[in-house]
């Protein structure tokens, strides 16, 4: 064994990654590719070149996700796919996603060039908007692919310059009234394996260099309307204040507060705040936050939620303001199955890399792949768990290793 | 007496507050006449323009403050001073700077147009950027009639948008290397008195029209940098966060807690926040908070300022964030002078309009001048305490009773 990934060409690996790190990059920000953006599209179209030079046949459905294919011995067996995202946060870094995505592609070239018999079709997918940059919520192009959608959720859903899902689609070529289209026929999809760096720091304290998961966590978005009452900063005593900052700040902690007493997994993050009218010397009368609560367990999610209403309730009735909850997201979390995390463990077994079971505290696409077929999920390490921020970084060596361990296992699932 | 205060026209006064009121007004967001720009500018020529209609002369210093000057029997005794501003912080009200600036024209033009005899010129000064709302600190206007700025200050005070002082005050034709000109003379000026709007709700609840300020409260203002490290709001447990904005939210929790504790007229307000990157699954690396803590005695303002800067020394720790505090203004509280204060009440008496002793917890431009002059203020009630907010209010009645003590007022110091 190990003959294939051999093969892996990491001077070629490291290459595109590096092409890749360089759309959109702002040497003072790291790199933005807000999906449907001009930026996400040169990585797309950049990816796809890297496709139709490793001999797939390229295809997108028509809510932009793109297809590599690469036909097994008998098409008419239930296709194996893998693939991640190209699309990043505000000033991400340069391995979320792509890490995936050019492992997929490399896996898939060397299985081609090689003439590796496989009985299954290999399909890559490269979702869009995996990040909940754009439209608040993330993993569209998994969800549509899953059937998530109605046409009428393509208007709903809005980016802050009030350009909606459909438009956005409308403006690249796709037709959002062909949504129907976009869904996979499960009976046609044997598995999904993803890999992906941790963005956490188990592999790299424990020193291996493959993590095998066994869940993934799963988010609640909110959004939260707090309306108080703006007021002069310096006549307004305090008993007579209702400032929504303030009434914010104390929802932020509660968040903080219920993450760290609910369990280890369970995290909960303001990363949004918006605050009116902005200005030192008034008390704000509005401000908007956005939240994510995660856990691996829906149990342990639904109580950390149960337990921050009830705080927002006794915050509102305190502090005497309006506050608006807005549920944008809500994702359940999943176990990857034991026949492909067998195949992985093998797999890593005869290469001789030591791997160990971890959880992944982010969602991916995987999260929506199974709900339709079995799924897997290779980590590669994350150098000081740094993710979604410039300083993200994952050694080529390591990505190497990443792309051996999945390209047999796919080799293995589509046998 | 009472001869001249019955000349007051409230009509007049009406109509120039409404016609004031619409300039940079927006029927969503109230009115933004930031300093320095075409709102702020349009304003000053309609008041300029009311000046020359009350017949009096009017000139400009090389910083933007607007003056009006009726000359008095004997040129060479110092002058009274009154006045106010008529810039307004974003998304602000009506009446906070207008109605002492109105009320001032209107005094002078019918002392001017009765032929009332005063021995001391009269003069109105109509200060440039009371505000906060471009410059971070506040009264820059006065600040620089009192002496307090060099011209290196010129260059270091910046808005947003990166524009200086300087350059502001070059695009709008005046001379930065003329500040010294723009210099009062205390020697030259015999009291300031200021009509304002009260910003609170002592006037309003006491069911009394007048208040005779005793004392101002006067702030410091600061800049917080906050650096925490950003990362996946999924992946990163708790234990591991530097999440920039949760420090933030403790320390304007703290500050709210001090300001309750220190004593009744002590106030903090966190009125700006900048969070970076603002996306809601990335745990925030940077935010920004803009500070404003008053009183009326400088040392309960520093004991305040003491316990802040402890708490934000234990939250460093604590949360392992970089904090650098930024002390962008400091004024120090004022008490009015008896003799200016002994006046308003005795012109109160005669008018039969009931009065009473008030702290202003807002600070004015009268707060600077006190360091060059005799200062008193004239506070009319605000409807609900609103202030610095679209919803600001004061009836014409109670602006008509404060003009009427401001004229004889005004009279009396200048006879």
């Amino acid at each position: 064994m190990g003959v294939l990934s051999q093969k892996i060409n990491i001077d070629r690996l490291d290459k595109q990654l590096k092409e890749l790190a360089n759309i959109g990059f702002d040497p003072d920000k790291g790199r933005t590719r807000l999906p449907y953006t001009n930026e996400e599209r040169n990585a797309v179209n950049c990816v796809k070149e890297y496709m139709i030079e490793a001999g797939l046949e390229v295809y997108f459905d028509q809510f932009g996700n793109l297809f590599g294919r690469l036909e097994g011995s008998n098409p008419s067996e239930p296709v194996v796919m893998t693939g991640s995202h190209i699309d990043t946060v505000i000033n991400g870094g340069a391995y979320d996603g792509t890490v995936g995505t050019l492992s997929a592609i490399e896996s898939l070239r060397i299985i081609n060039e090689n003439k590796m018999p496989h009985t299954h079709t290999l399909v890559i997918g490269v979702f869009v908007s995996e990040e909940a940059a754009r439209f608040g919520g993330g993993t569209l192009g998994s969800k549509a692919f899953v059937g998530d959608y109605t046409r009428a959720d393509l208007d709903r859903l809005k980016d802050r310059n009030g350009v909606s899902l459909a438009q956005a689609l409308e403006q690249w070529g796709f037709d959002p009234n062909k949504l129907d289209t976009v869904k996979g026929d499960p009976n046609k999809i044997k598995c999904f394996v993803e890999l992906h760096i941790e963005q956490s720091i188990n592999l790299e304290t424990n020193k291996i260099p493959i993590g095998v998961v066994d869940q993934i966590a799963a988010p609640t978005n909110l959004r939260l309307y707090i309306k108080g009452k703006p007021g002069h900063a310096g006549a307004t005593p305090m008993n007579l204040r209702r400032d929504a900052f303030m009434a914010a700040a104390e929802i932020a902690l509660a968040i903080e507060m219920i993450a760290n007493t609910i369990g280890k997994e369970t995290v909960g993050t303001v990363g949004e705040v918006f605050v009116q009218p902005n200005a030192i010397n008034v008390i704000p009368g509005e401000v908007i936050l956005g939240i994510d609560i995660r856990d691996v367990t829906s149990e342990r999610k639904d109580l950390a939620l149960k337990q921050l209403k009830s705080t927002i309730d006794a915050i509102k009735e305190k502090r005497k303001v309006d506050i608006v909850i807005d549920e944008i997201a809500r994702q359940e979390p999943v176990k990857t199955a034991d026949q492909i995390v067998n195949t992985i463990r093998e797999t890593c077994k005869e290469l001789e890399i030591t791997f160990m079971n971890v959880t992944s505290g982010a969602y991916h696409d995987a999260l929506n792949m199974a709900r339709i077929t079995d799924i897997g999920m290779i980590f590669v390490p994350s150098v000081d768990g740094i993710s979604h921020a410039p300083g993200e970084f994952t050694t080529i060596e390591d990505i190497h290793r990443g792309a051996q361990v999945l390209s047999e296992t796919l080799l293995k699932l589509a046998k």
